[in-house]
């Protein structure tokens, strides 16, 4: 008599979850300095010091009654002004307060581009290998999600099976790049690639294919690398943000929805998603954070950690015989497991070496395991022996 | 192409919100003190002290990465732990932290409690005068509403009618006292009647028939007025509750959802919440307002402008020859309009009497109105020659 899918998606227990918490107990166990947890997508370095003292300075100096009453359902709207100031300073865009949506973070934001937009029969398209929730938000909206198989040689997007599968119910296309669990940055080419292809469907099936772009990652980029803003290359695109690593926020959730004006009926489309925040019981996001991250927009975290990790990792590891694709940004990365059968691989990590890395199956990638290293670079050098016997097991 | 039902309820315009921006407008042509707008529900008196202090305490002391990072989906084990102590204090219950789901306000408890229940053609019923976006969630899931016309000598229950409304299709009743717009309060016979009648509607359809109780108003009661605690009256009770109003937090969203032991396959229940809350995009509740919010549990703003604004309400306008039910609590009163048509009624104390109050019939009950008293008593005690005017005009 309950809605048994609910029910289901409450009890269901998380891979990645239930290995954190092993790691927990393993650590209480053998001592925290003989687990090496890469299990969960937590950011490992605090938010920058403007975070809290904006926060406390706003809390003291604010008309209380202002600071935590409501805003609009869209958002503050100098809050909304100050984000479209920031993106305009950093992609060349020209984009006002009335182009934004504020959310309850990235999760958030996912859902309300996708109740606004799914009707009865539509189809999602989603690139493995990818985060697991976006089938949780894609089904809830009663629409269903065809997964394209990953390209495993780069984590770019394999063009020939993601044409086969558009058809005249494809409604959009969701990415996410900088990729969980990846690591992997869609290069130029491969964004031109994806938007003339969204072209050209949108036309033949005379209807627009809209492209949602979920970035949390897209600060978070090595050595330079280039992440493409999307709407600069694909007018039906949705940017879907959040806050939650780039500033290490991600309790908080706070994000945002940008709806360009050169998207196809792009005030119908914003009252779309508008109405699905208000169906969804999102009144407004937070009214403290909103404008803590207005005012933190152009700043990060100090995330040169997750760099410094990545290199050790990619290095350490192709030494031993991994096949690494090398991380763009993020601080994950998906190296193949040295069987084909990657739950195996990964209890044999756990119980063997105290190694907690997360099976790719759960990410539509088998052969591959996710490391989340958002952690001290210390544990990383000291992981590596583990992972070197790791490897020596298979030989 | 996208759904037209979401943006139906993204375009519609609301007629508090539009009245609201009236009174802004007016009050530029001919000065606030000659406007007297009672349309929002939004806090007049700021959070207490608390509120303030513990944040700025917490952002100065706590560990960044904690403080702000993912809590568990059902809200951190802490918080949790304090808010149900604090619940059995006040109401002689027995709660653990794993009664208590934390969510992002009340309109996402409600959210999360009506999809964790609804399943296909479900029905959901809700009594007159009602909080209008209740239609709007209960219809988000598939479920539909049937609404029980008004008490209107009272604002009790009309029980005949509400007992020939449920049938087999019934999963649950949407209670909602103290009552936003009338400021009732169900009285401990009400309840008691309404729970036996649940009871005994369950036994004769053979499945639980859920009472699922929206409080955020339940701090704020007028002389002592009892507030029965529902899930002492009703094993199948869920109480959604929110800080908006007790602390002045309206933009912070937080609340919860408490799922008692007593209630029928409570753990199934809890989880189907989780569930939909997982769907929804409610990751969390935002990490460092549910630590305020439990460490100031105990604390409400100065509500006592709100009683000192009922009282000179309710003499001045029965005085004036308005029919009018006394408050038992919140801010809000509905009055009789001195014509049948409120919409008209308020039209004319809009534009004759710069007197800003909202038709009854956006809350399912005609031939009333709403005025929102949590303004400055000054305002409140200014307008009185308004509404006498008003009043006179009908003589």
């Amino acid at each position: 008599m309950l809605n048994e899918k609910m029910v289901a998606l409450g009890t269901q227990r998380s891979v990645i979850r239930e290995l954190f918490e092993y790691g927990k107990q393993r650590a209480a166990e053998v001592g925290a300095e003989n687990v090496f947890d890469f299990s969960i997508g937590n950011p490992s370095v605090p938010a920058p010091d403007c975070v809290n003292e904006t926060a406390i300075k706003l809390l003291k100096e604010m008309d209380s009654v202002i600071l935590h009453g409501y805003t609009s359902a869209q958002g503050d709207a100098g809050v909304r002004k100050m984000i479209a100031d920031s993106l305009n300073s950093r992609f060349q865009t020209s984009f006002t307060a009335d182009n934004l949506y504020m959310t309850v973070g990235a999760a958030a934001a996912l859902c309300c581009c996708l109740n606004g937009l799914a009707c009865p029969g539509d189809e999602f398209i989603v690139f493995a290998p990818y985060f697991p929730e976006y089938k949780v938000f894609i089904e809830a909206t009663g629409a269903s999600m065809k997964l394209i198989p990953a390209d495993i040689e780069a984590f770019q997007i394999d063009f020939k099976a993601f044409e086969e599968a558009i058809n005249e119910h494809t409604k959009g296309v969701l990415v996410n790049s900088p990729n969980n669990p990846s690591g992997a940055v869609y290069s130029e080419e491969t964004i031109k690639k994806l938007a003339e292809i969204l072209e050209a469907k949108s036309a033949e099936y005379h209807h627009p294919i809209y492209l949602i772009a979920d970035e949390p990652y897209r600060e978070i980029a090595f050595e330079g690398t280039f992440v493409p803003y999307l709407p600069k290359y694909y007018n039906n695109t949705l940017v879907c943000y959040s806050w939650s690593k780039s500033l290490s926020l991600p309790g908080e959730r706070m994000g945002y929805v940008v709806v360009p004006d050169e998207m196809d009926d792009h005030e119908l489309v914003y009252a779309a998603i508008a109405g699905a925040g208000r169906s969804l019981g999102y009144v407004n996001a937070p009214g403290l954070f909103q404008r803590v991250c207005a005012l933190c927009a152009n700043e990060t975290s100090d995330i040169s950690v997750y760099e410094t990790n990545k290199n050790i990792l990619t290095k350490g590891l192709r030494d031993m015989g991994y096949h690494v694709v090398e991380p763009g940004g993020t601080f994950y990365m998906f190296p193949r497991t040295l069987i084909d059968d990657d739950i195996a691989f990964c209890e044999k990590a756990k119980l063997e070496h105290n190694l907690l890395i997360v099976p790719g199956t759960g990410f539509g990638c088998p052969g591959h395991a996710r490391i989340s290293y958002c952690v001290p670079t210390e544990q990383v050098e000291r992981s590596l022996a583990a992972f070197e016997k790791l490897a020596k097991s298979y030989k």
